[in-house]
């Protein structure tokens, strides 16, 4: 609940109690902003409550996961644009939950530093929140932590936890996939929240660039390259939801489409990705080129442009195709299919 | 799910994805051993599933938190001791549902490091799985972030994320508190996870003690004084727990019983509280004494001995009171009472 969020509250030992209390007036604004009709708002004061009401029908099932941003917040600290960063964890976490079959409910954060600056905190709040009533998710609480000497001035950490729900009838596990089924890729909208260390790397020690460096070859700003939003795949994909239709899913974060999209599939198969089914984006080919990475590590690295991986049947591609188009995202496509396999479930790449 | 914790697993930017891999496995044994009969480990990859099933009857409400451990951590640092860290936060948020009527369903941890020492990252979550255990809560997934630069070397923070639940008709709110109602102390066991940014001051700065110096007065070990593991009230709680005995209750955290009781209080009505009918603890009169606190700064920081005080009804304190002493507890006993107020809901402390 918003209103547990308190930070520690002993000026003498260094930590300035109308700074906490500025920043949780103004969050519980913007947490208000959020509320679904689950929130029971007003009976709560430790926890955060939510009622399933109707939601939980036959054999409801809780999905859970808790993230983090990783060190894309370094990009947040070195440009001061601390707004976007919300919104990365919040889609992160949202997509971490849809790729089985779940609908957010509600959403807690943990967010800490060594000393507090009410304005950085309640950007970082803005973001959460703005994609949290995107996604029809419920900021229902969070922690606020001043914890002096453990950050430097000026940085901070922040983790998202999220939980959905989807009836165990439409829990999308990945079991009834078969050699023949296909995969669509939808476009990532930049490196989403992945491949952070390596992309500092080459931008920042090996190019020498500043945050604010125009790269002429993306026509955007480092800063602007670099903090674009992870995006959700919820709107495009709630439609085709309790379907029966997607018979697994893939959010392509850390290790790539290399080692994510092995996780949903079944012994006795593989898959065979075409990477030349897509263009890769420019960002992500500037970063190769600069940093002279093999593609293998890229793979393995970077979303490379695919975000989310939705298998099914082959007959079923057209219509989801369709589906996908109408909700909003045209250029989604078929980047590869299921084979059968000997071997553990792996990624196997063909030009 | 423990399976889905990975950490950033590019070796080339300063990562070790060797010590990774290990305490994943590590740490996939240590949460397995707390898995309930509502969690579906066989079908998750990205989340963590948990099927309600029975549990969610008439009307089902969640009752969620977030929390960290602050800078209690600062303890675990320099004694070298990770194995308590974990109970602390599970125990900690286990109570911050308990007060609203809730049982622990299941709990996600965010462990955020530098650079990963697996013994470490493992002793901290087998804190984590034996609190959970004990609490009949599982351990359902986490995330193990490594972010090289963000913590200094051997630190690191933690947060967790806990989900219940409770029927709706069985919800304690506080609603009903009413002037005459007893307020019953619960025994806490040291310092829990709040007032550390103080009492590391007079210890450490003012004392100048060490560490692991004996304190006469104690007995103890600084350590051993100041790492004492939060207790988790539900083992004495749960069989009032459903009964409409319990009015209200509050998790004496940061703020002490001063900011914490109130939060439960309805308009109308404040708490008298009687700070001489318990004998606070030596740790928090050495605390006291060493510091030159005020008696009133000790009541907002420190929770002085009460770790939650349950608001009854006068005539049902005698049979909880016996409940309390039956399920484990014989030192519970009656701090105060409701009074009529005028004024917003607050804490009055009478000798």
């Amino acid at each position: 609940m918003a209103n547990e969020r308190h930070t520690i509250d002993y000026k003498s030992a260094g930590v300035d109690i109308d700074a906490g209390n500025e920043v949780v007036r103004r969050i519980k604004g913007l947490a208000r902003g959020t509320y679904t009709p689950g929130v029971l708002s007003d009976l709560g004061s430790f926890g955060g409550l939510f009622g399933l009401g109707d939601r939980a029908r036959q054999d409801p099932v809780l999905v859970s996961s808790a993230d983090g941003v990783g060190t894309k917040l370094r990009l947040a600290f070195m440009s001061g644009i601390h707004d976007t960063i919300g919104a990365d964890l919040v889609n992160h976490c949202v997509n971490d939950i849809l790729v089985q079959g779940a609908e957010p409910l509600f959403f807690f954060d943990y967010l800490a530093t060594g000393r507090l600056d009410p304005d950085v905190a309640v950007k970082i709040v803005e973001g959460l929140a703005r994609a949290c009533r995107e996604n029809g998710c419920a900021l229902l609480g969070g922690e606020t932590a001043e914890m002096p000497g453990f950050y430097k001035d000026g940085e901070y950490d922040v983790a998202g936890f999220i939980v959905g729900l989807v009836e165990r009838e439409h829990l999308i596990d990945g079991r009834r996939i078969a050699a023949g089924d296909v995969l669509i890729g939808l476009p990532s909208s930049g490196l989403h929240t992945n491949g952070y260390s390596l992309a500092r790397a080459i931008v920042f020690d090996r190019l020498k660039l500043g945050i604010h460096d125009r790269v002429g070859e993306l026509d955007t700003t480092v800063a602007e390259a670099l903090l674009a939003t992870h995006r959700s795949y919820l709107p495009l994909v709630r439609p085709l939801l309790g379907r029966g239709v997607i018979k697994g899913m893939a959010h392509i974060t850390g290790g790539g489409i290399t080692d994510n999209l092995p996780r949903v599939l079944p012994d006795g198969t593989e898959a065979v990705v075409r990477n030349r089914s897509w263009t890769v984006p420019p960002l992500f080919q500037w970063l190769q080129r600069s940093g002279g990475v093999p593609e293998d590590d890229m793979l393995r690295t970077f979303n490379m442009g695919i975000g989310l991986i939705v298998v099914v049947a082959a007959e079923d591609s057209d219509r989801v195709l369709a589906a996908l188009s109408t909700a909003g995202e045209p250029s989604a496509r078929i980047v590869g299919e299921i084979a059968r396999s000997t071997t553990s479930p792996r990624v196997r790449y063909e030009r």
